[in-house]
């Protein structure tokens, strides 16, 4: 019998009040307070943040408030810049490429709750893993949904609602978000070595 | 001749900065911010919320940040879940049933100005009622908008801004949204008897 | 040669981790961090926020959290009033008229980054300014996009996306935000002369 940590992973039905789960949530919610409360781009911030993540390329850099429910489904590449507010609703993995820029506000989710009433009452539910390529700009205000690749070079506009695949170099925006236009894979497209310059 | 909280709780035009009105919320604030203090799913935190909320059935689970203009218009049933950053703003009353699940960064608004811009720059406004029946799912980022009644069963999906009513048992998204498909009424869609478990 | 500071204003690519716009964002942060930690209305709040925006007329009232880069890129007119949440990204100028009502969780941009991928990971990015006529009500939830210019007597609908410039004595909505109707210009629509009363 699988535990619910391990259904929650296999993206199968389970139960988020499970007390190990809560355990995990809990220890995560300590990380996540003390990370809103260091000064931005300190050595305390940047510690945190490498015990907070899965995995990270260099040092991420991520405005205050960031969100997320476990933090150790958050994987981040090379150069990682995500502007004030972001929330990564983490319960199935979350997994985002090299040079990737986020705007303000932007919401990347998993989690998902079953359409039916007299399921979703139960308060079991389940995650869908977030796939995010190289050198996409997620536009301030975005929601990604569960169960999303993003391909590489993507767009995704400000305010957009991504609800399906977004193809490489594509832009993409509205709300359910659909393809805008398509971008110039530029052959200098290849992803940056260093990192963001700290401030 | 009514004072001006009458006049919001009737729907008619109030002036917002009636000092009776400044001072509910001057008096909401403290209670907001200490809310917004106190740790998740502590002792402190629910006592707080049986102060600042109209009514509540069981012990709803709120998460930070929860913001609000009153406090003693919000109405909540059994087994209330609501994830990070809700906001309602509560000049007239906001009804939510058993067993609704809120995702992170929803907000619900029952206050409005008038469309005349003579008439706005007065700074009188108003206030339009919301209604959430139950086992109600509003995915993240969606937007309520005054006057609006969601019936039992419904799913607003992620980043809907709902400026109509929705029907039970039928999911909307979308801006404006709009129908996308009518759900199942399982015999089970019973309300759930006990509250969310305790983490 | 121009300093980044400089092309950012003058709307050209700049370098925003050159080390005159980082020290003048951090220098931000310290008056933005203080403001949202002052209590509402405080007089300690408005001798921080007219230390923040590059002008204001009269006392605006902002609501916490208040978020912005640079601060002295916002100019408000008379009686301005913003709810909880506003964020904005100010690296070009953004010119707010008289009796202006923003609601909760208003994002107004001006920045934005290159289409092209190659471009976009060198980590230049421009800006264009954003300015509000008089009289204007953004609905809760908005985004305002880089380079938007919104007329006298405007509404943003809840939720809306506003990626073109919005005529004077308009309802828009929407995502991207569309015409909904036109607006009544009242004769009696002349900015107020007072302030906000004081809370």
């Amino acid at each position: 019998m699988n535990s619910n940590r391990e259904k929650m992973l296999a993206g199968e039905l389970y139960q988020p009040w499970d007390p190990e789960l809560v355990a995990a949530r809990a220890a995560a919610r300590v990380l996540m307070h003390a990370f809103n409360a260091s000064a931005e781009n300190s050595a305390e911030r940047h510690e945190l943040l490498g015990r907070i993540l899965g995995s990270a390329q260099g040092e991420p850099y991520i405005e205050s408030t960031f969100r997320f429910d476990y933090g150790f489904n958050i994987h981040v590449g090379r150069s990682f810049y995500a502007n004030f507010d972001l929330l990564i609703l983490d319960a199935a993995p979350v997994r985002i490429g090299d040079d990737c820029l986020i705007g303000p506000g932007v919401h990347i989710y998993t989690s998902t709750h079953p359409l039916d009433m007299g399921e979703r009452v139960s308060t079991l539910e389940s995650a869908r893993p977030v796939t995010i390529g190289n050198g996409v700009w997620i536009g301030g205000r975005a929601v990604i949904n569960p169960g999303v690749s993003i391909g590489d070079g993507a767009i995704i506009a400000s305010g957009a609602v991504v609800t399906r695949d977004v193809p490489a170099f594509t832009l993409v925006g509205g709300n359910p978000a659909r393809l805008i236009r398509q971008l110039e894979t530029h052959p200098a497209a290849e992803p940056r070595n260093g990192p963001v310059p700290r401030p």
